[in-house]
């Protein structure tokens, strides 16, 4: 009964078979292999568009190196108050945009809301020499409530922002459990919508360790810096096939999707059991990630019971599941509640 | 007969093995794993001590981060002129330690010598405020030409360093190929040496990718240091567990120092080869890299004969073997120069 | 009427007597001259004790480069939401940190308050490598609001500050305009009430251009890594005798609280003014700065009389004095609302 | 006999008076004033040329400055082994321009030739990503030996370098002093001459702290970010007055120009009288600075009498004259020698 995190569970074998396959002989290395190669073609297929992708084996690294590209060291980057960037990569963005500022927007459900956004964008003065300017508007896919942006507020806070001069990024650390729940391709919920660039991740969903970076349309212009950061940052591994390779297992037949329907249906049941128990979810789940009010009886229950979740900030209790929940033990954990 | 570099071999089938193996349920994330904490404690019996480790993915994340930890924004790190960390790392060094300089020494089939250092040091003077100050003495091992310190050589440096006070890094890369040719012990060629912390290479010796930096005696204490940063450097990966599971398939049964013996073993083929017939090897042979001064039509004869290999800056053909050379490609090389 | 703020007024006759004075011969250059020396002599005794003092030219300098020795790059410095560090110096704190984060707090009259303070120190957890602690509290007198702390506040706060583990830092930029209004020494406002390392302003109280970064207690410890960094900063001025000397003309003969409690008065005489006037004063005035909310007419008719002031973000108007304030501009601007 | 430096000397009458002159009423604050309008204006006068131009109080920070808008944090910057950039400024350029690497060149009398140059340019390899590409040429004028280019000597190093895709700096604490010993005016010697970037220096020959920035050409347009570097650095002045004035002071009836010619007078006389002392001159005298070689009894003999000199690290004895040396004082000197 682990709840603790998507990033607890194993990869899929799909992932593992594909990477013992990719060890087969020498390669060129440094991404200069045929696994990296094919792996941005079948990205440029799945997003139906022209891009420039490069592949780090962290979330962090991915959000990091993008937004070191967007953001200058005298500029800043908007995101949510709880964002990943801010509150788990220990600085991260700073460090790789030389020392650029995070500004931070309240939001319910840890999300950024256009009614938010606009006063802050507003006061944007570029002339104002003594001020950060923000340079780009970071969203999360899943933010950190587990919440979900549909495409139409990533396209009006995309459109916002653009219209501000600034770029736009998503981490996309769990892209695939934010689509899954709705029918947009990836292409709407990305570049059509607004995104310049995107980290889109494949560790939580299934793989080893494996992001990508994507640049779209005119980012592409930024693809070699990107690398002559990537490979400052100690994120150009010698054996590159190693990652593309899961990426390509990941994207084979849909897989990464169908991981993060099964996550999202764990999720889903888990909610509906708390609800059903009486126990009041904190925020909407829109993905792999549940948050319940429990009281002190319940979550000791099931800690004794042997399930792993981690009391939040907020006072509610974070359930994550995962392409390797099993059905058994989401039913034992409601079982505990009933 | 792919002699381009030993980054593009496989990984050795027990790498995999392992990392199947590890993959197997549920495990705490980001370092909480078995898997991390056994490897930390097989290093501490390999090397005979006390000792604190991190794992990364690149060598170039573990010298960075290793030297970030040594040397203060203000301060400076001696190497080799032709070291990896100065030629071949994209100004890594420089961006972990916020901008520490590089103070560069010339030296014979780039090792740093007794005779180089001393002047350097007696010229540092703390109090002039004016001028960056060493903090850091840095040797490779290998070293850029292949070349090998021994055990009194690593020491007499490193006491001049101490002396100094001035810490001491290894970028041990192919430190198990260094050490092979020798008697010594891992722990004889670093801590007994004066090595203050090692940056100890698997990668190119036959992992995925995985590398261990290494915190000897007083150094120890800046592990917190070297966590927090490694994670804001985005090198703290979600599921550690793989590349510790790598770490320890290497060390299991000395299966790293076999694995370096044959690529040296493959090397000293080609050098004696070489040399047979009539090719001045460019530096002395102490590892798994041949330098060697070849002739046009040497060199043509070879590459179409499909050899892979690369021109050096200082005119000779640089031919890397690895643990998973083939003698029969060697002997085919040979072959063409025979 | 120039009430835009106190950097538009011209130096007091006295500092550039003093400068023209230091101007005789020549004088060791980067700070070894005499004019500095004495400046820190005559620093220890207004301060009551021992104290390490180096002397800047501008007020983001002092602040930036005292935090860089008390905020690692992995750390973070907690402040007001609208203190002069975060909203108007463009980064510098980001840049001297090499990338520390500021963690902000709200509070009204843009003062820290204990309550929101404490909260946040709860959280701190150091053992959590993902995120950033604070290692700083920074206190500004006067704040952005122009409000000042007591004594007995900068004494709590700091107090909590040290039992959670962090350094104190007080951005003085007006320290002079927070003490005339009170009993206090500086003694009493700054170390003695548990402030580490001060930001010594003279520039807006009457000097051409000269800041001291003071380091209380143990911080003394930290002047050679200050030195370093001031010099690498470009902070290190080759004639340094004419910022020291600037520091001794406003420290003779208590100029510097003289000047201050010049410029309060005509705050005070404004800020009387304008609430006799029917204007709401927006924050209470405790220095040199007067927030009022006039309405379009009150500020066209001030303006169109000659007038110089800001509009405030908070909607309301900032009238700042300063030691050159004459009592004839202050009574024409209130004869204008009367 | 204080020959230690020209930044022991004091400010020159004129300057002082022109800053008395400026303090009178209100100003506009961080360079909004009308003697940084003016001050740039006679600039663009003496340049014959449009350019862009902001100010500082140090040379350290003029130069790091500029090259923070030169070189990427992934580039490098190529200079001399012995410039002032690398050896004296605590590593500034590598905090300004984040990381970024300087490539030392050797070179007789600290000047770069042309013979060096031209193959570190030919190694350049921007597909290359992991080594770091050179993006910037540095020229000191004087350099660290006291020596100058001549314009074409500036004009063959910055073509070879406009070619090779490099931009283009002069570091020029000392150009009044290369420039007297010419009949070029300041545009032969810079934008004509292929200089992107020029530090230009006045504190040296005689103010107070002053040195500009000058951007020509097409740099023009990297101003905003010079600008919010300069801020973020914590060098724009509040009351930026005070260093305008001195440069207008300075350029005013060719005062520069004159002071200059004082000061490399002085050196010439004193390395005319070393010579006939029998004391050989280490390099060529080319501005305000003479490089002696004395053996022991002399320099004890002129310490003795008096002389305050520096010993180089090559040997000999470092002399500076500035604008305020007296011909006294010189002939005092040789007479100890004869």
């Amino acid at each position: 009964m682990n709840f603790a995190s998507d990033t607890s569970a194993p990869a899929h074998p799909k992932v593992l078979e594909a990477v013992l396959a990719a060890n087969e002989g020498s390669a060129a290395s440094y991404g200069a292999d045929l696994w990296t190669t094919k792996a941005g073609s079948v990205l440029c297929d799945l997003f139906e568009t022209d891009l420039a992708v490069t592949f780090v084996s962290s979330g962090t690294a991915a959000n990091a190196l993008a937004l070191s590209i967007l953001c200058s060291p005298d500029g800043a980057v908007i995101c949510h108050e709880n964002a990943h960037i801010n509150r788990d990569e220990r600085g991260a963005p700073e460090f790789y945009t030389q020392g650029g500022k995070l500004l931070l927007l309240p939001g319910a459900h840890d999300k950024i809301s256009i009614k938010s956004l606009q006063p802050l964008l507003t006061t944007i003065d570029r002339s104002f020499v003594h001020e950060t300017p923000a340079e780009v508007l970071s969203l999360s896919q899943l933010g950190e409530a587990g919440t979900a942006y549909d495409v139409s507020e990533v396209s009006s806070l995309c459109d916002m922002a653009h219209t501000a001069g600034l770029h736009t990024h998503m981490d996309g650390a769990r892209l695939a459990n934010a689509l899954v729940n709705t029918t947009a391709s990836p292409a709407d919920m990305t570049w059509r919508a607004g995104i310049d660039v995107l980290s889109f991740g494949f560790t939580k969903n299934g793989a080893m360790g494996a992001e990508a970076v994507i640049l779209f349309g005119d980012m592409v212009k930024r693809f070699d810096t990107l690398e002559a950061r990537r490979k400052r940052g100690g994120h150009m591994p010698p054996k590159q096939r190693f990652i593309a390779a899961q990426v390509l297992a990941m994207l084979e037949d849909e897989l990464w999707l169908k991981l993060a329907a099964h996550a999202n249906a764990m999720a889903s049941t888990l909610a509906d059991g708390f609800s059903h128990a009486g126990a009041k979810l904190q925020h909407p789940v829109q993905g792999n990630e549940v948050f319940v009010c429990l009281d002190d009886g319940q979550a000791d229950a099931l800690r004794t019971a042997g399930a792993q979740f981690y009391d939040w900030p907020d006072g509610s209790a974070r359930f994550v599941t995962s392409w390797d929940t099993k059905k058994a033990d989401v039913q034992a954990a409601l079982a505990v509640l009933a």
